[in-house]
Parts: C-alpha cells; structure tokens; sequence
C-alpha cells in the first residue's frame, strides 16, 4: 500500500506548498481605523464586558463558539504505532482539512506530548474555553478510555474519539443494512470482535447498548474474560458486563457458527477455514489496515455473504470518513454536548438508511456521496424535536 | 471613549455574523477519492513517517510551521483589569485578525485557564509542537514574567508578550525620533517612567540595554527601589540593576529636569505644573488607554514638545499594532527563534527609520501606513546576513 516515488513527491509538494493544508481566513477587512474599531478597540472592549458578564456568549461572538480541536499525541497513528506527538500532525491536519471540506466545520489540529493521563486531561481542559468540540484522535489503547472519561466529566463541550465512537457508529450503520441483506435480525446476530484495542471496545460497547447479547470479544491474548489480567479494567469490564457464555479460549475456538466477524485487529488473522464453520450466509468486516483480516476475494470464496474493509478499493468501504464531519456539524448545529450511545446509534441509523435496497455490495454509502454530512447533520438537529 | 447604541449593535452584528471574525480555510479541496489520497491517507502516513525521522520536518509540511498562537487568560484585559478567562476571547481573536489582515500571518487566539503559573506554563509547552510561535496577550504582571521567563527557557519557538515587547519596542522607536526633534542625544535622556507592570518593566530594560542610563521608575508606592517589599521581585531587581541617584519618594519628587515622561499608568497622573518643571522641551509620552497621563493640549500647554498617546484620536500613535504584525511575519520568515534586546532594537530602529524627517507631531508611522509590516520584517530578515 506503499506510494511510488512520484506519488510521494506529489504529496511532499501538496504539503510544502502552503506549509500544510490549513490556511486561517479572516472574515473581515481591517483596511481603515472604522475597520480597526469594529474588529479590534474600542469595539472589542465591549464585547468582552459583555462576555465577563454572560461567559456563554463566547460561543456566540468569537470563533470558540465554532472551532473543534483535532486533537492527538501521536501514540496510535494508523497502523504505524507510537511515532511520536510531532509525527502524528499530518493525520490531525489532514483530518481538520476533511471537517472543512466536507462539512464546512472549523477545525484546527493540535499536538500534545505524551505527558502523563492526568497532566494531558488538564492541558486541554485549560485550554478548553479556546473551542466548540474536542476531537481525539490516534490516541493509543488503555491511554485513550482514561483520556476521553475524564475529559467528559470535566468539559462542559463534546468530545469525540474518532477511533472509537467514529468506527462504532461506522460498524453499526454497516451491520444494520448486512443484517437485512442476510434476512437475520440485527439484535439476534452472534458477533465475534477481534481487536478489543480503543475501536474494538468501542464497537463492543454500541453494540450491546442496542441489545445485541451474543457478543465473544477476542484480542491476543484470546477471549477477554472479567478475570483475565493480561486485559487492562476497561476490557475486563466490558467483558464482565457482556458476561459471554463460551469456554472457547481462541478466535479458532469460538468462530463456529458465529454471524457476523468484526475485525479491528491485524492483517491475515482470519482463514478460509474458520469463515467455513460460520454460520449460514457470514457477515465479513474485516477492517484492519492497510491490509484487513482476510482478503474479501478469499472470504467471498469461503462462503462470506457480506464483506466490508476499510478501504475504497472494495466494495463496502466502512471508513469513519461517513461519520465525523457530519456529527461534529450537527452536534454544532443543534448544539448537543455530549456524544453517548443514543448520538451514536442515530447517526447510524442515519447512515444506514442513505441505502435504500442494502445489497451484499452496497451497505455503506459511498464517502464522496452526496448528502452523507448533511444526512448525519439533520438526523442529529431533528433528534432534540422528538 | 464607549459606543454608542448604534455602534454597540454594529459591533455586535459583525461578531455574531460568523460567529467571531476568523475562519478556517482549506489550501486544497478534497473532492475525489485521488484528493483524499494526497490530503489524507495513505499520504499523510508517509508524511508522519517522514516527520518521525526528522520531527523539525514539521515546521515544512504542516501548519504548525506558521501558526501563531495568541494566547491569554483573560487576567489585565485593555483597561478593564481581570474579567476572566473567556472575556480575553475577543482582544486575542482581534489580534489574529489583524495578524492576517495585515501581514497575511496565520494567528489563532487561545484562551487558556487561570490555572498557578507552573501549571500555565506546562499546559503551553505540552500544546506547543502545534505552533511557531507565542504570543502573549493580556496577562497580568508580575505572572505574566514569569510566565514569560519560564516559557523562554522551556521552548524553541519565539515568545513574545504583546504587553511587554510590544510596547517596548513602540516606545523606543518613537524617542529615537522624539531625541531627533528636541535635539538631544537619545542616550543622554533623563527618562522617568510612571507605571512599572508588564509594560513599564519591559520599556525600563530595553531603554536600559540600549545604554540609557539616567531612568527612575514610579509606580503606585512611589519611586521604585531595590529593598522596597511593596514591589515584586521582578521590579527590585530591575531598580537594583538600573541603580537609580534620588533621593525623590514619588512622581511630583522626581519630575524636576526630567527630559522625558513614559507614563504606561492611568487617566490625569501628571499635572500641567509637573510638565512645567520638566527640562526644557520635554517629552511627554502618555500612553495610559482609554484616557491618557495628560491631555495632550494641557501638555501643550504646558510646554510639551512632543507629545505622544496611545490613541488615534491625537497624532503620534504609539501603538503596539505598529509591532507585533511585522515582528511575527520577519520571525517565520527568518527563522529566528528568540525575541531578546537586539530583536527589539532591531525592530524599533526600523520602524523610527520610516519617518525620514522627524517632526514634534509625526515621530512614527501611522498604523495603517503601507511598508510598516514589510519595513519591520524585511529588517529581521537583513539581520541574519549581518
């Protein structure tokens, strides 16, 4: 998946051009002394007394009322690893550049180093009045559930982690429309997650919300168990909360009749053999990167009726791409503070139903689809009329 | 100096239109599946690889190469003293926008907690690989020295303090021509600052590294001295380094034979007498806002030669904005990474040489005259080749 040598230059020359992809615009000329006064003093004097007084007004008359962090360490970029708070710049950049493109969202990207939990909690928090929504993103697993249930409980914006709410609500749009393809109700569906990392717990964590009970959770060191500490609390928890009924201790042991495989994990983990004993019609999603579980041709020829990667060069591309843009755009637009599992299974549901006859090749709209951002958008503004 | 209704609600209307006075803009549009491919993966993953290597590659492939953040805790607002942290929102969005409107400089405000000043300090530092440089706005004295000290030692960006630097800088530049117009050496000046926080410290020891030896320092408790505990250490230490000959207690003691009046203080502190019993051609510089020391035509009367004030109500406007746009856009463009006293001088000798025949009501350039951004960077650039 590697660029050639002219691709690569190209993408140098893309970035070099303007350093980066981002520009800041001002919305005002500042040409003449009046233009001084409305934009800057006196004018501006007003208008922070005016804030002093009513401090929520900021989100009315300044950009904090519309500008999201994108915000990472560089601990989990892609499938690169832990390459450091520098190098992980070009994801959030690239990331900010989507919000605007897509969905006319502010957004810039923000750096932070790899200081302890507690220290990372409050360096956003203190500068948190600075925007509208917290974006996490490429923030490694146990790391990333500490971060994210802190800032929570202290900011008073959304917070979103791209990598776990983003691929839930991708996964769960994905299933609604494969379970309809197969004939099989979604809540009856027996799912095996492999890769129990931020996205893996994440999806587990949806998924059961919505009622499905016949979830197996499956990461290196096998089934995560409530009493397995090769786990950290967060997936210990979860397990003990699904409480799964299986003495299987591998993938292999527990793929047997199962519906659905969800792979959030490694390249080639998943055999032709093992999607063979599942049960009729499997549902394939087998979205690691850049190379996923198992190559769909192999899947398909095993019996998969369903496959789903994350990338475009298949059908059923599930990319959190479908996701974010339009959510932060309707949770500005409606101005809905928390993302929790009823945002994510709207939004899904939204998404889900852009497909209007789902087919074994069409579950997921397409990213470049039209009315994808605004989809999601609406669904979120008319979800506080009901 | 306030609004009136009509003008209130017209700075109301361009605030709220879109919500502040920036936005984000996007350098390149993603449109297609071969844009995302350059903007975003698989592009930016060898871009993140190429930055993990060599991290300073940043500052050529991503917008932390020439983002500016403007960053305040709300703590000594203009006039209006510490009306919190999100009322400081409006002056640092202000300054971003002039950044771009007038020097095409990429600024951001960031409004950050009024949190102990290790823990200010830590919160910038752990954000800081997201920019090329500090700006310091708005932050009360003595925290805002330390801060800035603190942030110096810890950083390899510029760290600027609009409030210290900024005004310094402005001050010098207008007594080189001011010593042009009264005939006298600039370096021989019996100089009596009045109002020793951010602004007064910074204007002491930038008139004092240029070789300024005759300065007394008055602020509310009297003239400043190296064993009075009314002062912070910050303003000791500078009166022990500046080792001032008087005997004088206040401002009315010490304002006999004084060539030159720096009030950086507030409305009406100097009387038409006090002018009276200055040197011959005084120098009055009564840059107090919204009202300034002396009402420049009582100066006038007084005797005054030269009379400057903050404001663009009266001529010579001694005016940070001259500063900080040019300094930032020479900063990037030059690569230097340390605003210090020869950065200072550099930019006040510049923007004196813009006035070629100095006269008592023109000793710098307006704010909106053309060349004072280019004039100021283009010196800082000419500074590398010395």
């Amino acid at each position: 998946m590697g660029l050639n040598v002219s691709e690569l230059n190209e993408v140098l020359t893309v970035h070099a051009k303007h350093i980066g992809v981002l520009d800041v615009k001002a919305d005002i000329d500042v040409l003449s002394r009046q233009d001084l006064g409305r934009a800057y003093t006196p004018g501006v004097a007003e208008l922070s007394k005016i804030i002093e007084k009513n401090p929520e007004l900021k989100d009315k008359y300044t950009i904090s009322g519309k500008l999201i962090a994108v915000v990472t360490d560089g601990s989990a970029v892609l499938g690169l690893g832990n390459i450091g708070t520098a190098a992980g710049l070009p994801i959030v950049e690239g990331k900010s550049l989507l919000y605007k493109d897509l969905a006319d969202v502010n957004a810039i990207p923000v750096a932070i180093d790899q200081v302890p939990v507690d220290e990372f909690v409050r360096t956003i928090k203190n500068f948190s009045k600075t925007f509208a929504g917290i974006h996490l993103e490429d923030i490694a697993a146990p790391r990333c559930f500490e971060i994210e249930e802190s800032l929570k409980n202290v900011l008073d914006i959304p917070v979103y982690h791209d990598d776990q709410e983003g691929t839930a609500i991708v996964v769960l749009a994905g299933l609604i429309n494969a379970a309809k393809v197969v004939g099989k109700e979604l809540s009856d569906l027996r799912i095996v997650i492999n890769g129990i990392g931020a996205a893996g717990v994440a999806t587990a964590r949806l998924l059961f919300s919505i009622g499905i009970r016949n979830l197996v959770l499956v990461d290196i060191h096998g089934v995560v168990r409530a009493d397995d500490l090769n786990y950290n609390h967060f997936q210990r928890d979860l397990a003990r909360e699904i409480n799964l009924n299986t003495d299987g201790q591998s993938l292999d042991d527990v793929i047997d009749d199962q519906d659905v495989f969800v792979g959030l994990s490694d390249a080639h983990v998943l055999s032709a053999a093992q999607v063979k004993r599942m049960a009729q019609n499997p549902i394939i999603f087998a979205l690691a990167n850049p190379l996923p579980e198992i190559e769909p041709q192999v899947a398909a020829n095993a019996g998969a009726k369903v496959i789903a990667t994350g990338s475009a060069q298949y059908a059923n591309q599930v990319n959190n791409v479908l996701v974010f843009p339009g959510l932060y755009k309707g949770l500005l637009n409606s101005g809905i503070k928390q993302v929790d599992y009823r945002i994510e299974k709207i939004v899904a549901e939204a998404l889900a139903s852009m497909v209007e006859k789902p087919t074994f090749d069409h579950i997921v709209p397409g990213v470049f689809e039209k009315g994808v951002v605004n989809t999601v958008s609406t669904a979120l503004e008319r979800s506080l009329v009901r």
